[in-house]
């Protein structure tokens, strides 16, 4: 195993843990629990859902793996702050996306070839590239995982104690 | 600059914005602030940054850089759960050591040389690691960004909104 590969499955790990632990927090809770805010005057579980849905399928195209699958969520879920917008989906329908694009990216994630982790993502523009080859794919996979595991934490807050 | 180099750059540069962002939450909030409790009924602030800072403290001999220079801060901010001990260290004491902690942290880092990275770190058995080779230094930095990131988004919430 190169390097390389070695440090590519440390990221895929760290990813998939969290996702795995997110997953986890949310089989143990209620519709009723997703409504409610995870702390006095934030964010509800519905919204850090939606949230972290949007900013998952929208790694799709950041990661040159095709169009979001669901680009209606980015203005409920990330343009809008929670509870600014009446009618959002239903929990039931907004886990099943969540669970449908974590797969889509899992499965994207295998096929990928050592080369391709290191080539640049499509929010950089070549010529930043040649300078900044640290703005690839692999770091898009890093940074989201911080993402998850900052709402992750406040996502707990959602469980009876 | 080699792929490996690359990577490490992405790792420590994550590491280096957590806790820059957690130093910019902290020097927004009051002494009276970090003694509240993040959401009802969960950590406090104290308690949140003595636990980040007993568990970066601990990475030093982790990472092979040394003893811990705190180690009485894995009692109360790790083995024992908040509002079990009664006489916990002024936040300014624990603020200040965080401090330390992590500059110690970041000056072993600029030190490091790129082989060094990818040695196991001080938990793994020999034996274990040629058969895991991802559980090196590098990967405790990885994580321990993760962990950070998810206490991070539960102190937020101790902004006044």
């Amino acid at each position: 195993m190169t390097k390389e590969d070695i440090i590519i499955k440390m990221v895929l790990d760290a990813w998939h843990t969290h996702v795995k632990r997110t997953n986890d927090l949310f089989n143990g809770l209620s519709d009723e629990q997703m409504m409610q805010e995870v702390a006095p005057g934030r964010n509800r579980g519905i919204y850090l859902l939606g949230h972290i849905t949007a900013i998952h399928d929208k790694m799709l195209p950041l990661l040159g793996l095709g169009e979001p699958l669901y680009p209606e969520l980015y203005g409920p879920f990330v343009e809008n702050a929670d509870k600014t917008i009446s009618d959002l989906p239903p929990v039931a329908q907004l886990m099943e996306q969540w669970t449908t694009v974590n797969a889509k990216l899992a499965d994207c994630f295998t096929g990928f070839k050592t080369e391709e982790w290191f080539e640049k993502h499509n929010a950089v523009k070549p010529e930043d590239f040649d300078k900044e080859p640290h703005r690839n794919k692999l770091n898009i996979v890093l940074n989201r995982t911080n993402h998850l595991a900052d709402h992750l934490g406040q996502l707990k807050f959602l469980k009876k104690k």
